[in-house]
């Protein structure tokens, strides 16, 4: 175990890119969060990724020195073991970049890669929700549905890092298609991705709904929270396509529920928005799918960690992979 | 890390109990199977069971003195952290009883319990065809479909011993009513006992399969294996029944390739006498379904202890507890 109290967590996403120093009871001590600009090319992105964390360092008054470890949450898919970004759909022009290397190589200091989802996952697990758990399913519930495992108190990465892909999941086999190339995939049917879809759909179709009326009458201007608000104002066609993504999340936390008998599921993500919209079917899909004494014994919870979980979540994957 | 070579492994089903002397590399040195008795309720099958052990003792002219752990292998629900059996459907009468205990203080060998389809899998991948991996699924495809996962070279029990129901995995959300209480289970769609309803259904349909004929007309005498005998002599009914079920078996395991990211899927199980028409859907759902890293990562294998499964794995699991 290192003496060192100090760990960096950097969470690299499509759109911005956020750091935070961070002490082993999971509090932040100085935080940077600036835009990707993934546009402007990989190097680019390597440059300020690098800069936040200097700036993180220098806000705190300390020196790269004092950190034992940086993790990075990055987006899959990942080769963990070998610390490689290798196609993320969200950083055109990344292919295959060893980028835990590049870091380390440039910060001096011990560097880890974590996909994004383990690391909020594992900020839960030691920080938010699940703390006290030892079998812990994080599910991230927002544009795409990602998911961490902690089993006996450890993540769970699989053979090449890729286990945990609770989204792709088939919960119908011959359903829409979705970005991974599967089709009827937990994400085509539950994701803030699908709600949109089926919103477009009522628009591209004239259904009169509210949500044509919140989206100018054009489909592609209809997203997720078009959906939503057309709902709590009391539109029933939105409300009948909330429902139904509901219900197949329900059934995909019920499939967890019998594979991993978890003592806790831990629901992030921008849909977490819809409160007991979301934790009720969840739960009743358990009660009424899994087996009782595994639905008996977990609990359904949202995320704890809000706005900073990427950054927590990776410096607890720093010490989880550190120690 | 006892210093006795001598593990028993004790393979409690509904119809026989198997029991062996097993050694560390997982060699049986003798043997004893005898019909469980089960109508004779759970006392008169506790004796038989413990007798069934002391033969194999007696046979291999050992003392109990001289074996380093017991393990039982038994039909879920288990609650295997307190070593009880809480309320198997395949022996009738027993509720809550606490096997492990009553076993150790029998035999005065420390005893453990685990879910049988878990001591298959220990099995396998001790002895068997998943020697050598870290990440292993076993899945069981008979009558009923059961899993056991190895997961970083351990078994995963779960909270409460519960994890690894695979076969009970929704995967067709408002589809057969399952044993479980659940609909659209992988069992309910891919099981022996899916083909077979599958078949009989078609009987008394009154459907020009051969099916009826080999079972005389009456839908009650169809089995899974009067299907694949139609199957087998060119019936095209029962081809489909099989095709369809193997699908649906595919898209199980293509989820198990996302959510786990194994090194292999070893099944076992009477489907497998089916051999390549069982390999081949599953293969070609992992290629289609399931992300490209993890479906390139994973060997998919028959399982090869044959029908000394179970009294080798329960010994393994054994050797696994106690060490």
């Amino acid at each position: 175990m290192s003496e060192s109290e100090w760990f960096i967590g950097i969470d690299l996403g499509g759109t911005k890119i956020g750091t935070g120093l961070v002490d082993r009871q999971g509090r932040v001590h100085a935080r940077d969060y600036r835009p990707t600009e993934a546009a402007r090319g990989r190097d680019a992105v390597i440059v300020r990724m690098l800069d936040s964390a200097r700036q993180v360092m220098t806000e705190a008054g300390l020196g790269l020195g004092q950190v034992a470890a940086i993790a990075i949450g990055a987006p899959g898919p990942l080769d963990i073991p070998r610390g490689i970004l290798t196609a993320p759909p969200n950083l055109p022009g990344w292919h295959n970049v060893p980028l835990r290397q590049i870091v380390e190589d440039a910060l001096h200091v011990p560097t880890y890669l974590e996909n994004d989802a383990n690391a909020a996952g594992i900020g839960e697990y030691l920080y938010g929700a699940g703390r006290g758990t030892h079998h812990m399913v994080y599910v991230t519930a927002s544009t795409g549905i990602g998911g961490g495992l902690i089993l006996n108190g450890k993540i769970y990465q699989g053979a090449t890092g890729g286990a945990g892909e609770i989204g792709h999941m088939t919960v119908l086999p011959y359903g829409p298609h979705c970005g991974c190339g599967n089709r009827g995939c937990l994400e085509a049917m539950a994701s803030g991705t699908a709600i949109a879809r089926e919103g477009q759909d009522l628009v591209r179709r004239g259904v009169p709904t509210l949500i044509a009326e919140l989206a100018g009458g054009k489909p592609d201007a209809v997203t997720a929270k078009t959906v939503v608000d057309a709902m709590q104002q009391g539109d029933r066609y939105a409300t009948d396509i909330v429902t139904e993504a509901m219900r197949y999340l329900g059934i995909g936390m019920a499939n967890l529920v019998n594979l991993f008998n978890p003592e806790m599921i831990v629901i992030g993500g921008g849909l977490t928005h819809l409160g007991e919209q979301l934790l009720d079917p969840v739960r009743r899909a358990i009660a009424l799918r899994a087996f009782p004494m595994a639905a008996q014994r977990v609990q359904v919870a949202l995320a704890r960690l809000g706005d900073d979980v990427g950054i927590i979540g990776a410096a607890g994957a720093a010490m989880m992979a550190h120690t």
